[in-house]
């Protein structure tokens, strides 16, 4: 028994509650190491007065990735406090009991030798995500580039490679306009990059958070956008770039103009005047990537937190968007997360919260700060399985059950899957223009579990290198856009809503065949059950035993042989 | 190499500022496993503008535990994101790096599988603990059993065992009058349970906050103990008990008399009407520890937290206090600890929180909850190598790595090590009755890293089994003190004063010997290192190396030989 790797926190992340008196127990042990874990458990209190309270669950392993097996058992409780131990048997048969960070040979009768999980304590901090978000799609869109009810010439629209600075005047009333194509296409959330005034294209510099940029519409055009959206089923989440400001935001610009006198400086972090805010100056200012034309907003200072909270909660009063994502959220400390969650949830406790990390975020992912993030850890593992073929079938999976394993539960089914940004290049140019690694990604995004953050255009095979280039105009003119991509996409759509398996389903099975280079995952939801096969790189590989199945995906009859970047979906 | 024992994460917990530009970087391993790990560092921003800012540096293996080792390092940096990796080279000379969860076999070049710490996020949440904690000495005092200014006959105070109810008429005015008597011993903290106004002898069930029990004096009186004591040196810490209050708290009285009426229903947590509060009925509102005398506070009704935390702060402001011992601390929830935190540290940054938790409290030891905690870890530790002989030195050594290889780095210096209190046996009684055991658990707690608590009477050897037998009249009659046991408290204390190192040094060594069952200590502050060696039951050891040496704790000269129960301590 490998004891150096079996850990267990009577924390939020290892003991929490998803649930009034429902709780969720987890643990980890090394990989293959175990034949079977057992949780005991017994009242504190009760125990005390030698009342038997004792009960013993067998554990299940939910995951597994490179080195370990997760394991974890839900159980109902309405104590005081909880008390409980681990009885672990290795695959020998030699059995361990864990509790209170130790190991003993015989089972813990000592309460104090136990681990203790306060009932009160993880109700009230319990993980409240809001009910609709798990499983819905989303669709990002970069508004200068996506639709325009502008003239603009295709030499300008149509432009490649694109620049930081062109202008292609799209606009809200342009995404009105083609709000249907969304719907088509079995979109459920629209996730803009920032809308509110700001000089430069992306509007990551925001001038004015209480106005939307002339140049984008109006406030009443948002508003329409919001209800029109609404009307057809589909929810609007705005980008709220509260880490840093443009230079000409109010605040940093009266300390532009007075210096030391400005009643501002304390909105920022100053390290001395006269500013050095010029470009290419190295900036004397804290700022976003040293950029001197993003000062970074302090946070800490309370009347900054309460402006910033105050303009999440405007819009949503005002426009009732359906939530937030927080741009740059893992440079903003914890404190300001937790006030801004309370604001925003007291406002509108459907409103969703989506931090972008590029890393694992465990500490913004208890329950007080964010809902979930834009999940990169999944983006990395599609990069590297289908786009640049450098880990196997196995690794992809390892790398996909390393967040299952460690995200919380409730977590879990919203993280934001994706395959590309307006910050990377886009999939297919990664993929080396291969449009059979993009339709493979695209599986990948849309059948497995979370909510898919689709970028705009993916679906007519758009391609582009790192930003700019990934923000090309979106192709609406028939001749660039690649229509089998888009049937390809209506389909993994299609299905998803179809089998309920493919958005509720907890999975069953998750593997990889490394010698056919196969991806193998089993979902199931109430009575459905469904079986996905990938096929990456490689030869066609027969899969003689769904012969004659219908693939669900296209509704073909499958005639038993994958192919390279191929999936196929069975019903059991 | 153990890859499943290996664990970094990117949170507070493993990467953390201790100073404006320096942070702590950890990571844990398969106990000997490692031959060394080094840290990678660079920019985050100026890698991604090609600028090579690349740092290396040695991690410092800082404990080892039962299968554990862990490793830190303190680098400085001013960037605003830290990226990183670590080298693990195992005992074979394999190499393996690790980043952003997962190993490659080759030093890492994409950023983006590295580790990421931002530095305002880090900054902003630092650990501040007050300055003046570490390494100070606490004396507990339970009040109605210390002292008294009452006639009170010795058949009464001297009685045993101890009852619940028994009435000794301790009081404040009794404790000022033995203040030179801590003074003396070398205290520097004194810490009383519970004074408010309350029926119970141990007042662990407030009916007011406001008021001190009148048979222990008036707000006048604490406030010359509290002025008394700080003309002393010493400081002063009250028992909050936050988590439950007595059935006569206005709040719970309004309740029982008008019933669901009352304004104040929503200040517990009621499950139904008439209420069912008499002693030995099951009460239908939660409890601490089903105790229908002790209704639990709602403290996530804002209007009880913003009552709870004004009490907290009116004692600071009008008594001047030095800080909370928080009753059934992990009872109460992480939100309104934060709450507390802010509102006490706004009142006096110096004031110092001290949780009661009973295990490994991870999460309430963040920076934004408590300083410390009640060290039931070492409480456990000590009793099971002295007290019942369950353990080896080794097991014990490893029992204290472990708290110092998981707890943070700035409250593991101020954890409350504690061997006895008044929820638990006398250490004493513990030994059956073997002094020499006392001595020795004594000589752990006051040599060792941490704020020792001293439990009152301990000094003269008093014994007493479980609560509330361990709660007797403290033993201020000559005839009941044993004075050898005084004067080696008072030589423990007086080498803790003389020796900077038993309270500000780090431990270079820790280190259980088993097969003579000896724990060999060797620490180290400034230019002053000095070794310290217990021995547990068993025979007398040779210990010939020393011999002719002045140990520092009795001052006499050592004759070689350390017997069963002793300690020594020399300087290096």
């Amino acid at each position: 028994m490998e004891y150096a790797a079996i850990y267990h926190g009577m924390n939020r992340r290892n003991c929490y509650a998803v649930d009034k008196n429902r709780f969720m127990i987890r643990i980890r042990t090394k990989k293959g190491d175990m034949k079977r874990v057992v949780l005991h458990t017994q009242d504190k209190y009760l125990s005390i007065q030698h009342v038997d309270t004792a009960q013993q669950y067998e554990m299940e392993k939910y995951a597994t990735d490179c080195f370990l097996d997760y394991y974890q058992v839900q159980i109902s409780m309405d104590v005081i406090c909880l008390r409980y131990y681990f009885e672990l048997e290795d695959m020998e048969g030699q059995i361990a009991y864990y509790g209170n960070h130790s190991f003993f040979q015989s089972p813990i009768d000592n309460i104090d030798k136990m681990f203790d999980c306060p009932q009160n304590l993880r109700e009230e901090e319990m993980y409240l995500i809001p009910d609709w978000a798990e499983g819905k799609v989303v669709y990002q869109i970069f508004p200068n580039r996506f639709a325009t009810t502008e003239q603009v010439p295709d030499e300008v629209w149509y432009q490649t490679p694109m620049g930081h600075r062109e202008n292609l005047k799209g606009n809200l009333r342009g995404i009105i306009q083609h709000l249907m194509h969304m719907k088509d296409l079995g979109i459920d959330v629209i996730y803009m990059t920032p809308i509110f005034r700001s000089d430069s294209m992306h509007k990551y510099d925001t001038i004015d958070y209480y106005e939307i940029d002339p140049s984008f519409g109006s406030t009443d055009d948002l508003r329409e956008l919001v209800d029109r959206a609404h009307e057809l089923g589909m929810r609007v989440i705005l980008d709220g770039v509260f880490n840093h400001t443009s230079q000409k935001f109010f605040a940093f610009a009266d300390i532009m103009e007075k210096g030391q006198e400005s009643k501002y400086v304390d909105w920022y972090y100053i390290d001395g005047f006269p500013l050095k805010s010029k470009w290419g100056e190295k900036p004397n200012f804290k700022t976003f990537g040293y950029f001197g034309g993003m000062p970074k907003l302090n946070l800490s200072n309370p009347e900054v937190a309460q402006y910033v909270t105050d303009v999440a909660v405007y819009w949503i009063q005002n426009c009732h968007i359906d939530g937030w994502r927080l741009d740059v959220g893992d440079e903003v400390s914890h404190y300001f997360w937790k006030k801004f969650r309370q604001a925003v949830k007291t406002a509108n406790p459907d409103a969703l919260l989506i931090g972008e990390v590029w890393h694992y975020a465990q500490d913004f992912l208890e329950g007080d700060e964010w809902d979930t993030v834009m999940n990169y850890h999944f983006y990395e593992a599609v990069k590297d399985y289908v786009a640049k073929e450098c880990i196997s079938a196995s690794r992809f999976v390892e790398e996909l059950s390393f967040m299952k394993g460690n995200i919380h539960s409730k977590v879990y089914p919203v993280l934001w899957n994706l395959i590309d940004s307006h910050d990377t290049e886009r999939f297919l140019h990664s993929s080396g223009e291969k449009k059979e690694k993009l339709r493979l990604a695209a599986a990948f995004q849309l059948l497995l579990p979370g909510m898919p953050m689709m970028y705009y255009g993916d679906e007519y095979g758009m391609t582009g290198g790192p930003d700019p280039d990934c923000r090309r105009g979106m192709v609406w003119k028939e001749e660039y856009q690649d229509q089998e991509m888009f049937a390809w996409y209506q389909s993994l759509l299609k299905a998803r809503h179809n089998y309920p398996s493919l958005t509720k389903g907890e999975t069953m099975l998750a593997q990889g065949e490394d010698n056919q280079n196969l991806v193998k995952i089993v979902r199931n939801y109430q009575d459905e059950t469904v079986t996905l096969i990938f096929h990456g790189a490689g030869e066609p590989v027969d899969l003689s035993e769904y012969q004659g199945r219908q693939d669900l995906i296209t509704d073909e009859i499958f005639e038993g042989q994958i192919k390279p970047y191929e999936v196929v979906l069975f019903k059991a």
